[in-house]
């Protein structure tokens, strides 16, 4: 029997008709690529992602069209996310600092038949344009006034788009299971893979993340999403937002330290999301600045783990609640977010510096589980761990064009992460699960150990990676580039000061000193640049 | 092109095992029927409303077949609400109150397979079990030390049941357009109607309850329910509470004054829900005893307009914030809620408690429209009022075995109220369409003039209803109930007393005095009856 509900489809378009209707004078706010500011509202934002959903239409684009942006996060990209979502076509958002081969060939891939860009990646098309093989037209992000000159054939300008429509126009109602976007993840080999977003996926997603207990948004919010809308879907914010009511505040391409203080001082975000890397520029030119944060309460900070020292620079000396999260593009992005338990007060600062270093705990919607070599599911005691298997309605199935499911036989989704979970349900990673070491059938946390190393006075950067071993499979070996060449620590000190931070067993086999450790272009440690360098490498000696 | 996310189904088992992974200690404390406490936790709860699951399927409980509660809120009903419709067994909630025919009516219609029931209905099916043609058996939610003698057959002991089963069992993935529940409507007119959810509405209805502008559920809250898990869901509290792992005080049938403030107290609960003849029962209680409400922060209040007293009693006497709810069981049931606006606390308090009489603004996923007779949309501008059309995956297509669709032409579903919508999407319900009165082409809101007239001194009960006039089609007709019979106000006195509350032409044509006005079974008049008794009054003389 079924229920008899009203069979209502969960669309994108749903969102921003939302906000038009009930917080019509809320702000969005933007730093252009131009640099001065642009502020308008959800009611002006509605209005002109109808008019763009009209130009599309008269530019041609049909339901499934594939639409590219290459943008900065703004309010042009914003409406590009309403009026290409809206009416069945699909927004691709490209990732500009992808490696060039990577870029024209997700281009190509999915078909994209217009791109949409910002002035600043101009020449960058301007060098690929001659292999893509399905865009019809160029259209650049800005008014007439700031019109580049360009190579680019079928040059279109967005404002003159937008001017010739007049916005009365109703998005229609499509099948919810109808693609709204797709994203392509950069792994560390082969080539970028498509994940397609549906626009039940995107409107589920949303709800999720907009819980008290998650990112606690509401109509009193002030958000700035400093994490690109190119990166894993900005993380939802940019459909979290209208959801709620919260009003955005829009970095454009300003995310050094000075422009994110700026911002938040100057239109009283109270809550901010990005990298760790931002975060490092924040906080340094806000040493250097002397400038504080009054107004933000707290920060989403995801990609990669948060360092502990990030946690308590923003806590005692801003007043700003971490709050790590973890997901990845194959989850629209979010998977778990560590919000500090009321419990945890009563805690050592250390021991809630512990607990606030992990991953965190999944929203309603995404279910996890960890299991050993032979798919067993682990317990959450905080210790065991194993891969991390997750599933939910907003996570992926199976990759773009590519016949093979990208889930486990039993319909589960393998994130490549190693993890444990505790009894609060609050998930750690301890390593990628290409990257674990397999020493004599337990395993070893490649993190563990460069995180300890990197705890070390004398040491930059540290890579563990594991090196085949006649009697017990593989063993640690550690590459570290020093602060100083002029004073490189010993293997043998190096060891002494790892000897009481990890289990004996996990110590290093052998130390390699190189002045420059591999990345990949997403800023992670290129481990299969390391693997292939040292594939020949041989221990001095084997430990007990 | 469809989006190539997981095809993860909602369902309500989701909810409950949420709860057990990530809340196991949150508590579930319930003042049973036999008076006493019973506190066990959400991992105990999913426990045994597994055990129940394999008890039905002991039982012959197939996929589909209707099993009917008449219980208080309690855990036991709190495992049936899990247990029932996680093994695709739809869950029909059966509302005591209702008229027996009424009763035998539904449990017929809806082919309940079994019944659950308090030990308190033990006498009101012995009374109707004869006539119950598809009731194989009677659970009688108590252990064997509380089981009744009763003449009813097939009666079963819900402990015993339980006992017999180990709750190592897994609920099936089920389409998520499965029946979960089913809830009858009383009208005023005609057979009750059923309203069949999905597990697909009950989950998307409990992500709209949860945000938090809406209810501002989380992990932190404490929840008395005291609206009846008969009556509309409970406004889906008893999903939303495990989707956020906020700990539930059920109070059995314990709703007087005395012992809803006993919980409140003795349990920090920082927030309920009921209709406002409870609230005026608890109010009474604190003014005779003195007590307070320490820990309670907020009521949601709905199935019947908040008086201002009580929003104000709250506010200023316990410092406790109304939150009007509006919904419909037709509705999930919830459609609107009235939170303040930051901005308001900048008016004066009367302005404050006029906006805070309204019905609220719609969560996201309602949509809500007024249109007047030819069916154009109305603006919102809080003064024009019109029939009141909703839309959404959480709103009622297509009644219970009813062939022909709940919905006008266009899908959207005619509420049967008349309201008003304000800038700011505040809804205010005016009048019920039919109760509204037509005069001369303009409405009249019954509703409106039964409050202005409530105020009188004199009047206990104040009820108005369109009488048919030779000149203005209807016209008003004001029946009151005097507070005492020996000081009844006269006619002429009362007109004056609304002269300067309403428009004049909305001035009534005649009043009646009456020992009694009749009333439905859940306690509001019944116009219905009134235009019967009323079908041949004559104006004594018509305004010009």
């Amino acid at each position: 029997m079924f229920g008899q509900m009203q069979d209502s489809p969960l669309l994108v378009s749903q969102l921003i008709e939302h906000a038009e209707r009930l917080y019509p004078t809320k702000r969005i706010i933007t730093k252009t690529v131009e640099g001065d500011w642009h502020i308008y509202t959800y009611a002006d934002a509605a209005k002109r992602s109808r008019q763009l959903s009209q130009a599309l239409i008269s530019l041609g684009v049909k339901q499934d069209d594939v639409i590219g942006t290459l943008a900065w996060n703004t309010f042009r990209h914003f409406e590009c996310w309403y009026g290409i979502s809206g009416i069945g076509a699909v927004l691709h958002t490209i990732n500009p600092r992808l490696f060039p081969e990577q870029l024209d060939y997700i281009i190509n891939h999915a078909e994209d038949k217009y791109l949409f860009i910002d002035t600043t990646f101009v020449p960058l098309l301007e060098a690929l344009q001659a292999k893509l093989s399905h865009v019809k037209g160029y259209v650049i992000m800005c008014d007439e006034a700031n019109m580049p000159t360009t190579q680019l054939p079928n040059v279109l300008c967005y404002e003159t788009l937008l001017s010739q429509q007049d916005g009365d126009f109703a998005w229609p109602e499509l099948d919810e299971r109808q693609a709204s976007s797709i994203c392509y993840t950069s792994g560390t080999t082969g080539n970028p893979k498509g994940v397609v977003y549906s626009h039940r996926s995107s409107l589920l997603h949303s709800w999720g993340i907009t819980g008290k207990d998650i990112t606690s948004l509401d109509s009193q919010s002030i958000m700035l999403p400093i994490v690109p809308m190119f990166h894993a879907n900005a993380w939802g914010l940019v459909y979290a937002c209208p959801m709620v009511g919260a009003e955005l505040v829009f970095p454009g391409p300003h995310l050094d330290g000075a422009s994110v203080s700026d911002m938040i001082n100057r239109f009283k975000v109270d809550i901010s999301a990005a990298v760790p890397t931002v975060w490092t520029m924040l906080l340094q030119h806000l040493r250097q600045s002397g400038e504080t944060l009054e107004s933000l309460n707290s920060v989403l900070i995801g990609g990669s783990a948060v360092p502990r020292s990030m946690i308590q620079a923003f806590d005692q000396d801003y007043n700003v609640e971490v709050w790590q999260a973890w997901g990845m593009t194959e989850m629209s992005p979010l998977g778990s977010l560590n919000r500090p338990l009321p419990q945890d007060s009563k805690l050592s600062y250390e021991e809630q510096l512990n607990i606030r270093s992990k991953q965190g705990r999944p929203c309603f919607g995404v279910q996890m589980k960890i299991v050993d070599d032979e798919n067993h599911e682990l317990p959450h005691d905080g210790k065991a761990f194993g891969r991390l298997l997750v599933k939910g309605p907003w996570i992926v199935s199976q990759y773009f064009k590519m016949e093979k499911s990208a889930l486990e036989d039993d319909g589960w989704f393998d994130t490549g992460d190693v993890a444990t979970i505790d009894a609060t349900g609050n998930m750690q990673i301890t390593d990628r699960s290409k990257d674990v070491i397999k020493s004599g059938g337990e395993w070893i946390s490649s993190i563990d150990l460069e995180n300890a190393a990197m705890g070390h006075p004398d040491v930059l950067e540290a890579a563990v990676i594991g090196v085949s071993h006649p009697k017990w499979e593989e063993r640690p070996l550690l590459i570290i580039v020093p602060k100083n060449k002029n004073k490189v620590p010993d293997s043998e000190a190096l060891l002494h000061f790892l000897a009481d931070k990890v289990a004996k067993w996990w110590l290093p086999n052998g130390v390699e000193v190189v002045d420059e450790i591999p990345h990949t272009a997403t800023g992670k440690i290129n481990k299969v640049g390391l693997r292939e360098t040292f594939k020949d490498y041989q221990f001095e000696e084997a430990i007990a």
